[in-house]
């Protein structure tokens, strides 16, 4: 089989299609889903989310209820995710995923059925950006990149051509995204709006769902940064980006790096 | 002569080197420098700038009272005008210095010292967005670009190849200049930072002064825009934008559509 799609939604999530279309990828009514609400402080995270995707027709959904590092080798744990087709991360604090499941049975299981056996990914927030090799671990407003403006780590490790950020929009996140990218211009940034879906298919090809925007900026003509000599905080050249702002009826293919228009969206302006 | 130095600036400015270079370019010591601080609403923002452009090392500033539309063909200021080096539009209210100066002849004599006598015009948040052609009189906040985001109106009308948003990190403001480009992705699109200055030269290569950074979107590569079928507030698609992010020792060709890295800038990489 091959990769798994990997889905980073931006938080918010609103739009019946979002959880609707991670459902059907992920096997429907065939496998169960996982939920993994180790981001959240919030008890009544983990049974909502198995509420919401009961409803966008999941048959059976399971919350795995791994809140130290011990819970991430359980053998009725592994099974389940053995047999899932799919995984869902909620919201809440990134770093909280990384720390408890980074380098854990549980995570090598997901990567690599992910990698290998179509196993379906999703996350939406913090639970977006776990997902990549890099992962944004916390940063400051603003759309202009500074030194020290982004803290990166090491994240799930599913997708390694790009890095996720989330609530896009609406906290300012530009500058942090540039500022990541700034550094080693080799991976695509994907700002991902609330109510919004990036959904990364087995072949590198991104499609937008939702009521937001994804804005993609791909560093791959960048002739320079300045990030390795500014001061601390000091504003950072970044010469030479290109930038997508991409909506429901739009795609990127991250293996090209080409933007497209569908049809439908095309049929509008005719 | 050739065309004046046009000067917009970001907002707060703090560096001294933004007004000292505005002063140096405008002449010192031989021509007076005018402020026209109609976009306040407070009285002393005008004696402010005046006292400020004197550290500087103005030799002569004067502040016009222009507060209606009657003022702006007075006879002394007119004169005044007409033997000045440089003029500064403080900020406020973008719109109040449109409709009070909008097609006066104190706009057009300005207008036409700058495009033909070296008149260096300047101006700070209000001031800056009122130079171009085309001026965001206003918008909503966020990175991402929306149908009915941004409001724009005639400018002063200095440059019709750029586009100018301020406060532009301080205030989130990508997603309403890219809206202003999605309509017609002729011109480019300058978000200046607060304590910044996108100092733009009679040969319209813009530099950067200030601690901040000049955000440059340049839409001649776009493909595709979806704001002229968005449904009102709409997120929009636009494909294919460049973006180069400036800093002190870098330069964009407004022509040519060329970032550079100055040597400075470079030594400090060797």
């Amino acid at each position: 089989m091959s990769r798994g799609w990997i889905i980073p939604i931006g938080g918010r999530i609103e739009s019946a299609s979002l959880l609707a279309r991670f459902v059907e990828l992920a096997g429907s009514r065939r496998a169960p889903i996982c939920v993994i609400a180790t981001a959240s402080s919030e008890a009544d995270t983990g049974p909502l989310y198995e509420s919401r995707l009961r409803d966008a027709g999941a048959r059976e959904v399971k919350v795995l209820p791994l809140s130290r590092r011990g819970d991430c080798d359980d053998g009725d744990w592994l099974a389940l995710l053995a047999r899932a087709g799919g995984v869902f991360f909620t919201g809440g604090n990134q770093g909280r995923l990384a720390t408890v499941l980074g380098g854990t049975p549980v995570a090598e299981l997901i990567r690599r059925r992910n990698a290998t056996e179509g196993l379906v990914v999703g996350g939406s927030s913090a639970g977006a950006a776990f997902l990549p090799v890099h992962m944004i671990a916390g940063g400051t407003e603003g759309p202009t990149p500074h030194s020290k403006m982004v803290t990166l780590a090491p994240g799930l490790g599913l997708i390694d051509r790009a890095i996720v950020d989330q609530h896009f929009t609406q906290r300012n996140r530009l500058g942090r995204l540039l500022s990541a990218m700034a550094y080693n211009p080799s991976l695509v940034g994907l700002g991902v709006d609330e109510d919004t879906g990036a959904f990364i298919g087995p072949d590198d090809v991104l499609e937008v769902e939702g009521s937001g925007g994804v804005t993609v900026v791909d560093p791959s003509r960048v002739e320079f940064s300045s990030i390795d000599s500014a001061q601390p905080h000091e504003a950072v050249a970044l010469l030479g980006l290109t930038l997508h702002c991409l909506v429901a009826g739009t795609t990127f293919d991250l293996v090209r790096r080409e933007a497209h228009v569908g049809d439908a969206l095309l049929a509008r302006h005719a």
